[in-house]
């Protein structure tokens, strides 16, 4: 047993509330025999002086949602500390550049991947069939009404064109390929070896979008991916296409996007919006070929606890000295959101 | 090129509507070519009498959905006849055992696997997320209305019992497993070492229920399976447990599943009924945890023309003396519908 003095200092830079959602108290309990926690107090989220004022003396911190920017003022304050574990997705706007500087970064997209693939091909099977209309049709018209619907489209033997191979596009292409789907994929990071061994055909998105009447985004947001999606490519859709976005709205042109839809060529499912909450009059709630879900892809019973259980699975591979399973390097950001 | 008396006779016993909605020009075109063709000219089903008036001197029967059973009368007048294919699925009601004495019988029951998987994958993962109660909250009352519904489950790491392992059943274990679920198969013809190789546990029906949060029947319409979910099976599934039926409203006692699903204790997709139509003032249609569709898991564009096409397939492979791929014998008629 280490002396206090020898355990490491883990700062806890989450709000309460949002500690007690991710971790489950076998994983605080996991955390606490691991290191010296310094819990923050407050309700609200830290701001960046906030952050500074407890960071120095700390060997880890454990961050998510809300946790301020790393600034240069963060990191100057940052005298003892080696490891950043995210648990959450997304840690460009968090962690610019320096932070990768003598300090190691990992985080938990992979745990949102498994909710937001299952969203993704529930969302695809949901355009192609409808069964929400059956269901809404046979409940509020009954049977002949709901007989009356158009028969759907198989997802088995449809080519299906994903846009973006991280974590999540990767167990999207995994469920795709399982049901018999071809499947094109969209990534520049991607080369033909490793999408042939993926099982997929790499494509460029104009071919892709053209040839594939059905298309899912799940490219991260980055400068590269910033309104990737406007009126052109849109238009480079099929009649009667399926679009897929369960990823970030910052991929799309949403003005274009409404206009698409709003012809009726083309059927939609978005669990993203530039403006969320999404106001009330907005356009996007009168549209009978699009399903709209509130930003919930990733949201699920197992997924805030997996989160968790993840981060601390990495603190304690970090302090035993073993390969972490989902660090972030220096390289790796320019192509993550 | 065989002289015209040469060709084998070919009965169509199919209404001409029903004729062309499962057989595409294409199909047609073949089939003139394999054989000479008698069609059914009248509008509607055939009596047993018509079709025995019809069947004398022909090799081969084309049947599907609404042709008559071939009673000892219609065996007595099909003097040639050897073999039946039939362009549909369930086949032990229009085909009574003495039909397999020195005749052969195919069927397509593996068309309809395919479409009725994808609709079993697609109402576990609705049963589990909900996406169409967020789009219908969502629409109707907004952001904070559709937030404010709970968070749902993931299909990857649950344990899902299918009942039954036929065509649709084995498509549906296939899919599921690929999705990172693990699979219980009850199926008395299945047993531990083939259960085994598909990647399953095997159990009986009673543990499965008890143990499965996620329960879907994928069972054929035999004697045996008659009415075999009732009161005290539904009684063993878990509070909060997904039910589905996709297969047949034969293995449901209707009344004693209402009964259960009135109470709310678990959620539920039905897409088979023992009345259909539904009638208006069914109790099925005012359920918020059940989702109904009016018997389309096996409707798709793609599906009725895949039936000819496999139908066409068989024909042809009979002719040429090849295996057939989806023969049913004698000795298969037990477990099958």
């Amino acid at each position: 047993m280490l002396s206090e003095s020898d355990k490491p200092k883990i700062l806890i830079a989450l709000r309460p509330a949002l500690y007690d959602l991710l971790f489950a108290d076998e994983q605080k309990e996991r955390l606490a025999s691991l290191g010296e926690l310094s819990l923050q107090t407050q309700a609200g989220n830290l701001s960046e002086a906030q952050l500074a004022a407890l960071i120095g003396g700390q060997d880890i911190v454990i961050t998510s949602w809300g946790t301020p920017v790393f600034s240069d003022a963060v990191l100057a304050a940052a005298d003892r500390l080696k490891l950043i574990a995210h648990s959450a997705g997304s840690i460009k706007l968090m962690l610019p550049p320096p932070v990768f500087a003598g300090r190691r970064v990992t985080h938990v997209a992979y745990s949102m991947s498994i909710p937001v693939a299952e969203t993704t091909l529930a969302l695809i099977l949901l355009c192609l069939r409808n069964y929400h209309k059956f269901d809404r049709a046979f409940k509020d018209g009954g049977w002949a009404a709901a007989r009356a619907l158009p028969a759907g489209g198989e997802l088995a033997g449809a080519r299906v064109g994903v846009v973006g191979a991280g974590y999540t596009g990767r167990a999207v292409i995994k469920r795709l390929l399982a049901l018999d789907a071809e499947v094109w994929l969209c990534d520049p990071y991607v080369d033909e070896e490793s999408a042939a061994a993926m099982g997929v055909q790499k494509a460029a998105l104009e071919p892709l979008m053209r040839e594939c009447p059905i298309v899912t985004l799940q490219a991260p947001a980055t400068a590269e991916t910033y309104r990737m999606i406007g009126r052109e490519q849109l238009s480079w859709l099929r009649d009667g296409a399926i679009f897929i976005n369960t990823a970030r709205a910052h991929l799309i042109d949403e003005a274009a996007l409404l206009a698409e839809l709003q012809t009726g060529r083309i059927s939609a499912a978005l669990d993203v919006f530039d403006q969320e909450p999404l106001p009330d009059d907005s356009p996007f709630r009168k549209l009978d070929k699009l399903i709209i879900t509130p930003h919930v892809a990733a949201v699920t019973r197992q997924s805030y606890k997996r989160q968790g259980e993840i981060t601390v699975d990495e603190v304690a591979r970090y302090l035993k000295g073993d390969k972490l399973r989902y660090e972030v390097t220096r390289d790796m950001l320019d192509t993550m959101a």
